[in-house]
């Protein structure tokens, strides 16, 4: 039995990872934190937890946390690096579900981000948790930089053409759509359903934090500069990305459709769709799953690739408990084979 | 292992059921059938399936159905009863998720569903599915009439004031809401998103369908005949029934909520929620639970239980699995363990 | 002209008051007020009033709003009240549309609002702004309490009810549901899209503060004592406010439908639907009108009356400009004639 | 006063038409067409006008017809253009809000629409009806085309760039998001609310019929050939068009905000958001606006162009009211002032 930990439990990414991490049958959470809360029940807040949930949430205390085998961080950005090395030194290991470590350029990180970095030598250990690409690394691994959910959807859209140099990386598209629960758990205006509900929109078009890390990812696997515009939007829902993305191709006679059913033929959970399919979100909500659609319309030479998640599942707790099972030598499924709801 | 056939598999209620049976432990659901998509892959109509379900629609057979161990009929009214008896003399037990069995009087039904029954016989068989008020029948009954999803939230918050003679039934309100998704799978001007979003509105006032159904299962637990007065409304939302009802109290003296803990404390799908709490439908859905929480504004002599279920699980599906369970000597919880998804 | 100033402009009755006041043809807004935001033009916060509206927000001051006719107040409660008494000195006339001077017990206001009142002197001038009643009131005051949404639309709905004395005042039921925009633009947990979109809930049980208000309207029209059951829920969506409404006839000779008909007539905001109809808040989204439905179900002694309003027209700044309008002797409905959004 | 006609009343179109013609003080209107529901008074199906409309349905006829000044088709594809020679030949202005005469080559109309084209001769007569580009041809025409809700939006926004060959017409990209009413008042699976809400979607990827109307618009102005990969997406809402619109810079010495400023200076109804703006539907709500906003993203090659319209508005009824005013020489504003619903 894996004794798990989460720092940050009143956030959506923490209150997704309680959903899945209950029934997970490898797995007992023994504490979650939150300072604002400490004390009180965690399903008088969260309702939807009675019967599966007799926890409290306490204060975050590294002596308690460090009796946990795992310990996630649901934290916003700046948090898990303070915390992090103290963890990692009792032996614990650390899956950080927020942005601290994911850039490997700290100066890079810095700008983004707007504080300085608490540990920088932390950030060459930290492993990229996207199992798709890392997933050797990740069974080894201490600690864990899991990917935003907008890194998530592109990467896994673009990764395939780029690997096989079939798309020009210079001139990359990812018009992205996301459900108002990325924007997370807290009181602010811009994520009223008054502001939000019945409309459409563009945000953060001048420069988002996911940019960099998306870059990033995709450089790795590209043997020219990447270039990538990513444009996000709010679209009136709570869960679930669509990521729609353009490239140029380089070469027009590969059977795309067969390419992309290779290069995720052994992953449960990235299900390449039918030739002439499109992708809708609902299809994955609640699941840890990504769909992905090729298409290049009117047989030009811009390929278009559809590539949907729930970004609090296979975008945040989801991927973070599919790392964890690597980490700790389970089925990599294990606990994340919810079905859809559908409608 | 349990083999299952579904009839009318292509609506909600069966694409529910499938969701819930594909992971259940101990069925294998064999037959899925749609007249409309004989011969289509059941996850090229429901993507979210694919990796799940391997079936094909097939047309419906009494001789292909006959080797299931159970049957569900997720079909619009008036289907289940031309094929039950067939099933029954066949020896598979029936499942009923539509109407036909639901009213006893069959001159009753007749009126308010404008056909006539075909097989009055078997009405007087069927056992009302309703797990906490008719578990011992259930459990040894071939033919189930599964409760309308309305019926469901309402009869549960009523039943135990009304057994405990605590209110006067002559003047009952059900004011209830529910989602959209309980119109059904068809196309029909008056489910499209343009004319349900955004909009909250009143329908059926006169008289719906599920309101003698509701009468007959209050009045069995009444000594005086119950007046009902039942307002259903559509919410623009997809899952979720939240049902607010009034009664007048007749004993001011009693613990309220101590008798709805009480009545539900051996139940594991009716949840009666802390004194003073709200109920809200996100907190059920996707789950086969009712929470009901109970208030006396004002203290005065009308009592107010809110009642939420997810109309699609506890309203049918799931539900109809529960009985399943029951009939089967299963744990009747089992493949129904589910957790909310919030948010 | 009337030259209008608007105190506390960023809200959503603000900006409502800005977006009927704008083609007024008988109004130029001169002042428009935000503490917070005092020098930034309005259409930077609001691009829908671009072309429109060139003004900026200035912090409120006395001198500034003393050259104005009118002023509105669309502050948080606990504002008008210490701003009204100055303005009037000054000549200006008053229309709040907080509930400053709602109910014209003060001590019972300091109860449910949790402060002291400010100018109990001003509460016993204050007209209550409810035209359908208070016209004639309304043409000379100095001071309006603009109704709240929920009273609104329930004193509508009961008040011809009560005047003829054809249901007992002592066992009213409202249960009333609200768009989310009802809270207000306030940056709070409770009020974003992911807590409130897809799910319904109810809310304040246990006592309202609409509830003393809504009881004040009503007994003032009826010779028993009233007995109010007040239930609010939040759907999701904007705007739009639906009232069921429950009485018990105590005459059930006359015809319901004439009765409504007839007190109506000559009220160009209420619109009283054909026999049989059923009420939508889609068919009132953007307009200062309140609809309503008549039944009797199952021609019981139950009285359900169905009443629909926008919450931020009917509910607030239609209405306040409808009491503006009748208080310096203009056609009612100038600047009230927009027709409903739908779909 | 102009005598006006709708055929086709019954759709979102056409009520749309009858909510803004309704108001406008130049205009009666005389007919509405509806063969299904003849005989019955518009109100009925559309409580919205209630009070505004005394009309009841007709089915179409010609002669009735005739009588109009103007005729606008409101109808699904291919009804229009069986009836507008007839009217045409009677004096009758005709404006199409369908496709029947948008696309100036017929064979490619035919490959598009399925159809034959019942009157190819008018085609070449017909004025492609947007203003702010084809305005004087629009003031001396019979018949209009109106331009359909994606060509419009999308038109709107690459037009500047493609006028001053700024960016390479060979790869241009639309990435666009639709409201659910885009779709029509039909009754279809697809379009009902448990199928779109909460969800994310993309569809007709590999060609939608608004494919070549777009490329027909754009190359009109491009030197060079237009290659353009259209992307149509549905968004859980019910109106707004968000249009994103991607192309490559072969200029980058320019200042992109100028151009567009100055392009739309003296448009009423497009109107460019201050540098670094976000687009969002809900600002055009209601309105006959379309509000862009340009950005180079890190200063890079790729020009991205935010275009928000309201699909029934800009998209449809507004615009052929534009049109309408300019054909009968009124201010090409009149009756289409309304400030968007906000929130």
């Amino acid at each position: 039995m894996i004794h798990a930990g989460i720092v940050g439990g009143t956030g959506y990414t923490g209150v997704e990872l309680l959903r899945l991490l209950m029934p997970h049958p490898d797995v007992a959470v023994t504490v979650v934190t939150s300072r604002a809360d400490a004390g009180t029940r965690v399903d008088t807040i969260y309702p939807s937890l009675r019967g599966y949930c007799e926890l409290c949430f306490s204060a975050p205390d590294v002596d308690t946390l460090a009796e946990c085998d795992v310990v996630f961080f649901a934290t916003p950005n700046g948090t898990a690096m303070t915390m992090a090395g103290a963890l990692l030194a009792r032996g614990v290991k650390v899956i950080d579900l927020s942005a601290d470590f994911r850039l490997q350029d700290v100066d890079e990180w810095r700008q983004w981000y707007g504080m300085e970095h608490a540990c920088p030598d932390l950030v060459a250990e930290a492993v990229y948790g996207l199992p798709e690409v890392n997933r050797e690394a990740i069974k080894t691994a201490r600690l864990i930089a899991c990917p935003g959910c907008y890194p998530t959807a592109v990467q896994l859209g673009f990764l395939p053409l780029l690997k096989h140099q079939l798309i020009n990386p210079g001139a990359l598209i990812a018009d992205v759509k996301s459900g108002v629960s990325g924007a997370g758990r807290k009181a602010q205006l811009s994520a009223l359903m008054s502001e939000n509900g019945e409309s459409f929109k563009s945000y953060a078009v001048t420069g988002h934090r996911h940019l960099p890390e998306i870059r990033q990812g995709l450089q790795a696997h590209s043997q020219k500069a990447v270039q990538l515009t990513f444009v996000p939007h709010l679209t009136p829902m709570i869960r679930g990305i669509h990521a729609t993305l353009y490239g140029t191709l380089q070469d027009t006679g590969k059977n795309l459709q067969h390419i992309f059913e290779t290069a995720y033929q052994d992953e449960t959970f990235v299900d390449v769709l039918p030739e002439g399919s499109m992708a809708d979100t609902r299809n994955v909500r609640g699941t840890n799953r990504c769909q992905i659609a090729v298409h290049r319309p009117q047989n030009g030479d811009t390929i278009v690739v559809l590539s949907v998640i729930d970004n609090l599942v296979k975008g945040a707790a989801g991927q973070a408990i599919q790392n964890m099972n690597l980490m700790f030598n389970q089925d990599e499924s294990t606990g994340l084979t919810q079905l859809a709801l559908y409608p």
